[in-house]
């Protein structure tokens, strides 16, 4: 929510508003990922809260499940650029954000000299010289782990930027585009756009397979690793635990993350 | 080129009439398929007359060939929404228009309840109802053959309506997506998007198998046939002959088309 400016979240609320009938304040949305003006997300995940008479309430007259009368509903009220894919009543103790074990994304590059192809200028960032895939893989391989990424982190007073690194390579998908796949128990502000400026730079020869983990070892900011446009970021997958663990991993997220002595 | 508004070819001329310095007039854009307002095309092809020395003078002090060097420069001027992915001298007797033997459609339908995925909303139409794609591949496939397409065509004074329909298909792709396969050796005005609007209305149940071919042997147009929206619709492939024969295929192709006795 940005007041004043039109983001997802209050989209979506104002949609859930009407069809739900409750007021939007009163619903409470907690989203798994913060998405930055111009990024994507098909795999976002987000949890209201309601009276339970508005569920059962919802498919009215008609012989649908509530969840598919809600999904109808918000298809009517909602924009094309906004859509709830499925619905459901949540488990006890889950919370879409703290709940959630790790966060998958997807970035887009096209290397083609000829440019982006039209259809897909709004999710792949064009990069004019041609990009190895395996040397950026290979590098990409090397970040994996448990780090301070203050090298690819936007500096947040009071706010650790130690995280979990769990899978980061590059490949080719069958578009011709490179893509890399990251995932991580969590993620700081910009640090998936970071850490792919930074294989770009391997990937098009300007900088050493090895340099992205000096730079990460360094924990200081490099210009080297230009943080990318977001167009080209999509958040794919949200995991979340077994249900008699969803409280659990919750209280655990919530504490402060802090890099274990020696880590 | 429609005058006062902002068209594909017009882009396209402009840039390249800056890349090739020459005047937009003079280089004699054709088509191989014109495209509606909002219709996309993948694999379009079109030709222009260039003076001998402007080809050889494009690489400039480059060490790239003159096509590569042509990308390049356009993908430098032209807009995001409009790309040239190839280029080379044409063969002897080559017409982008009249020399193809044939020009290949997808129609891309979305039927989910939750309505069209955001990223694909552009190139996707949205359909309320579920559709039966077994029962659409089947009446499509009635429609195949040389015919009067009266009945999905637009009319135009003096212009035939008697197509050869080479295949007319229906599938579910890999999103889930409902796929129309259209391909034809030309297309009259609208003709692939009433081919589309009738065969919905087969898959959501609203009429039988059989109606397509029915209101195709009517010869009128049908209101039950609507002609769907634009956003759906994508000129996927052009095929041409083996060079030798350019010349003689266009010739015929210019020759006005016309039901043989009997057909």
């Amino acid at each position: 929510m940005q007041p004043g400016r039109r983001t997802v979240a209050g989209t979506l609320l104002a949609g859930l508003g009407t069809v739900l009938q409750v007021p939007e304040e009163g619903l409470g949305l907690v989203v798994a990922g913060r998405t930055d003006a111009g990024v994507h997300a098909t795999g976002q995940v987000a949890h209201v809260d309601l009276p339970p008479d508005r569920w059962a309430a919802l498919p009215g007259r008609s012989d649908l499940a509530p969840a598919q009368a809600l999904l109808r509903r918000l298809a009517g009220v909602l924009p094309g650029d906004v859509r709830v894919h499925r619905a459901a009543p949540a488990p006890a103790g889950f919370d879409a954000r703290f709940s959630a074990l790790r966060r998958r994304y997807a970035y887009r590059v096209c290397d083609d000299p000829a440019g982006v192809p039209p259809l897909r200028r709004h999710d792949v960032l064009a990069h004019r010289r041609p990009l190895d895939v395996a040397a950026m893989d290979a590098a990409a391989g090397r970040l994996v782990g448990l780090h301070d990424f203050a090298a690819f982190c936007k500096r947040r007073d009071g706010a650790t930027t130690v995280r979990t690194l769990l899978e980061y390579g590059w490949t080719r998908d069958a578009d011709g585009f490179a893509v890399a796949r990251v995932v991580a128990d969590a993620f700081c502000h910009s640090m998936v756009r970071a850490l792919v400026g930074a294989l770009l730079a391997v990937g098009d020869g300007r900088r050493p397979p090895a340099w992205p983990a000096e730079v990460l070892a360094g924990r200081v900011r490099d210009p080297g690793a230009a943080v990318v446009g977001p167009q080209g970021l999509t958040l794919v997958e949200v995991v979340y635990p077994d249900d008699a663990l969803l409280a659990e991993r919750a209280a655990q997220a919530r504490a402060v993350r802090t890099l274990p002595a020696g880590g």
